[in-house]
């Protein structure tokens, strides 16, 4: 059975009873909800984490690199400026894959740029809580190629 | 049952035959035996178009709008060039996805900005044919929305 | 009798009745009879086209340069893109008046700068319709100066 | 009857008069004269002031908003460096024509942006005194969309 | 007891009467009388002026050097063009306390830089009529310091 | 009585006791004296604290949302780099005042730059200990208006 | 015997009728004649084709692949802006030589840098028709390291 | 008998009075005093005018064209921001020496570039007021080829 | 004998073990046994910390101003992002050496600038371990200058 | 019979013998006899000279101006800084041709632009020894119609 | 008697020679012989060099600097590319004057910074030969305040 | 033996004499000999120069590059401007050591970048002569890698 390690980043914690005619009124609990009964369909085992801080993602993606064989993560605000979680990914050696609720593209200049993204196989944006749905089959699809297995 | 428009881009018939390290072995023609499969499985009906020409796009929405409930598009060069097809993915009042086979954010930096992702729903780069089918699936639920049936 | 080649760019074909809170509820065909009337009025001829391809708008002007006295185009998305445009109308060695619907200044930044405009003899946008109609006066006039007759 | 306030920036009391090779031999008179003439035909009412002070056409916009019912404006060289001007036009609420002699397009780089074009409705140039009279044109029409009567 | 020179830059004659939504609806009428309010109650005296001119900025500043040991001043539009009220603050030698009804870093770019503001001792915005109020407590407290008395 | 979170950013643990020449001799604990003295005045109640890591401020904001009624924040170094703490303050939705004790214009480049600014209501800098009193006076306006009580 | 494709880009029909003040009074007719003797002299055989459409050229690159041995273009207008024809000239695996009949380097910035040059073997400019010459001679000589041959 | 109009921009009216170490503790008085003496040297008459207002420059220049032979400028602020002056001289047709006391290369940023200097026909800074009286000899010089007799 | 605090930034923990083709194959362990060995010779006292957070870096500086003579620090990804870290070496009024492993002049763009270089004495890079060996002995002669004994 | 002076820049005489994998294996002697050779057939004389310093390249080409007819020249790594030779070629009045061993426009960013090739008549670029040979043919014709007659 | 440098850069040999038409007829020996006359009217003794090679102007201002008592340079094209020349005059710890024929505001925009004016005392451009014999002037007089007595 | 090739740049010859405040005391003879005596420790033998001519760096590199194992360089000013030196580097194929004494990162802007850096293998700055003796270090230690030996 494969590993994904699912990192939310800073303010997600706050999904859905914040600012809901931005971000929507789904929780966080209700998408990690979501992600286990498809993880159970894909036969892959999920770690789940919410962190704020920049440091502390940097930790997580180093401790759980052996355990994981993908990695699926919402960098938030830090994907436009932390060259640290880029660096921490690239280390890492797994393949990741980068998801946002919203459409980066869309939103102000300096959300444009990712500083994640050319570190990861690939990027999702823009479809709200199925932007995580997504993710989760392009990395169990990742995590299969990357032949580690778990037994 | 949903209609889905899929465009595929300048330079993307040669897919398989050219470049095959850059851009796999797999060609058209098997990426829309995928898609047909999928949408089989999604009941959803697709029309899909391979177009080189600039005007030739911004023409093929246009006569599709009426019958298309969303569009799945890769707009391969013309992502970074025409305003000529945002401005006819805008008009069309249709949510659009944009895939790329991919990853833009690790390639040339002329590739990193697109003028069409900012009209599209979301945009998916980076898995490959994979792209194509994550992209039918966040098109298919995106039709749902939009309620115009077809039958 | 003078003579003006009227040329509405890419996606104008569906003004009236895409984005009328954008661009009003007047269609392209209601324009084209307003403008017939004032030219019936300013005794000048027009030969009016709609194209979506960059290229198709540089052959239609090369292939008028001799039927025309003078020309008015409403570029549209190639404003900002096109120097196969700016090069056709320079080619032309025709005056030329650059028209657009919306006021181009209040829009996004890359709507800001023209290509097409140092190339034309002027500029009038923000108006509606009634640019057309504008332009349409200017053109009538600097066709007169151009002094080349059409029987 | 509709009021049109008309404002001379700096250095436009100097036309025919100084450069006619590059701003041609009418003089401001001759334009004052034909823009009453058309005002005639219109049945619009002028109020006309050249001023050379920056904060002149500030107040004279802000002593004026009551009476007019438009505004038709050459801001000149305040076009391109005055934001307290634009803040005027802003202020008064008032529909705003912004024309210019020349092609501000084919000059030099800083003559291509307008400050004050964006919180115009639109803006005429490239046309000689001929920009004045199309422009006298759309503020008229606008006037009257306006709905203040001032009889 | 300390004396305070307040300077009210171009269009703030209008506030409370054009764009209430966007100035609130106090005038500068009222806003004077609140800042006469609060000197009784810091023992100082004020001097209040609205110029609409630049030059006319400039030349205030100078006649009042001498009398005056601290300047309160909103240059609004004058704040990101010029460079001559800047050299006037600087030769005064007095402290100045630079203030702004709206918030400038959430408005058009070209409001974020300021010209004048690194010239004062520092700058207030984004509260409103009750940026005046804060500025004066800081413009008193300089003028204390600034050691001159005007007895 | 309304609720104020105070939020000191990193190195401000060091004012008064480094580069007195620069930041003053006033240290922290001086500062946060004044503040609850003027709280008291005011009636306002105050909860101070200091925090060096930049997902510690983006957690305390989130976790005093509910308590405060209004935000006091000195960002220091992360006002120029944190998208995390602007989202954090915009998610929170209290009005918040940024203070600094220098001015930020007559600095280092990338100083006049602020993330966290215009999801603030306003800015104060410059006045040294001064801008967190003048700060707390708008802080108090702010959480007034806010409506919440805290009985 | 080697084979060349030589591509003429947009506006070039027009050579020596428009502007020959700029581009001289050689018509492209006159061009490909000397092209075809040079051809004979070398013993190369030619295919010239002059195409107004991106995605013409596009087409007409991918078509040729197979006959071709090296590429003679001249992209004019494309240079500047076409990914797409970049992208074709890459994927053809075939060796090209950009050719300009002005020098574009004393010519507006924008057409100082250009697309399709890097996926070029080399770039000559600036010697009228005999830059074509030039061009050919390098294209002849490339052609036939290539190493293809035609029988 | 030639005529040289002189003039000295804003805040030139504190010179020697303010900021000595910057500026030194020559007054303007002196420096009018010292330019009357090399005049008559020179046999050259002078008008000279200090200005704090950019209108009143522009209307000055006007209103002495017919009279002066050359102008000799120090725009002080107005060079880094005034088009308007730029145009002013343009139009008078006079040779103009633009002088500054400080060496505007040594200073911020925005005071190396000039609006005022490329219409002037030269330039000369950084000599305290020793700048004027270069100027002034510059300025006779030019007057005299100028060929305009005063008789 | 004086002190040397030694500051390894995110991620230097997992040297030796990931990406040795980009980093070599020596481990964060040796490099500190190295140093220890050149610190005894040197006569110099090194306290050792390797962190990922950037507070923690601020903080950690604070704490340890008192003891320290000296700082070594290779700030890692912080190097081109943090503000906060260089305050705190400001504030620390220590002389500071900033090393890094690789040359990161040759690296990405976004590399090549340092917030945290222009307050420290000097900066070393390039030399893999090398760089610290070579850091350690220009911050030893740096903290014998300070004069600080720690006996 | 013609004369053509022929300019090798700096680094050109190691040519050969370093960096074989990037600038091939063909020395600057062999390059000088295939010159001579095609001089002949072309019936043009030659004066070669190879130089590493700007100055001397400045000289050289003053030096020969009145014997030469054309200049044929690599100013390998001046292209790109030297404003001083750009000034040199401009004064002699002569016909030049530049030329590069390898496509400049496919390596590092500040090797696309160049300051002397706005000054020469065109520019030829990466077909290595070949890019000579073409060029020394344009400087032929180049010269030819300069009609210098050398005798 | 003071002594000053008489240092003329690139390509100013060829004075009066070629291009007449940009630069004038006077040749730089006429320049030189004005130069002496001027200098022996004032009292100074000059030393006069021209120089192509950067690193020679570098060395002679070094071995001058004893003897020398104020600078009259013309780096020409150095100017705007030279930091060693900057650095030259600036260790020389002499008063130098930058002088340039033409007008540097109105040529291409390269030319409009300058490395060398910051570590000057003043610059004087556009009056061709006068820019010299204005700048002497200068010169002298700084040398006389420069206080070294040369008997 | 392995050899040092030390290259000082321009005006590195006036060190110690001039601006000492800026660049202490420390003559170029006492870094020559500090150089010489660590040389003997480390068992090196040195070949310095002293140049004050990019030409003449470039060639001394390529006269040297068969005696020597490594490169000491400091470039100067240089550093910021020359191209030519860095294409003498790369061409050499050794492994070079660029040194600074002073921080260039805390002076101008212009300095910050260097072309001379990404070629070499590190780079040393800010530590006045000790930067030299660090340099050799590292120049030591690289040439022994470059396994050339020179008995």
């Amino acid at each position: 059975m494969k590993h994904v390690l699912v990192i939310h980043g800073p303010n997600l914690n706050l999904l859905g009873t914040r600012e809901p005619e931005h971000y929507g009124r789904v929780t966080l609990g209700e998408i990690n909800r979501r992600l286990q009964q498809l993880a159970k369909e894909l036969e892959v085992q999920l770690k789940i984490v919410q962190l704020n801080g920049e440091g502390e993602i940097v930790s997580s993606i180093a401790e759980q690199t052996k355990w994981a064989d993908a990695i699926l993560i919402n960098p938030a605000a830090y994907t436009h400026t932390s060259v640290a979680i880029r660096d921490a990914i690239a280390a890492s050696g797994l393949p990741a894959v980068e998801v946002h609720l919203s459409n980066i593209h869309e939103r102000e200049e300096f959300r444009h740029d990712s500083y994640t993204a050319p570190v990861c196989k690939g990027q999702i944006c823009g479809f709200g809580p199925e932007s995580y749905l997504l993710g989760l089959r392009a990395a169990a699809q990742l995590a299969e190629k990357q032949g580690k297995t778990a037994n």
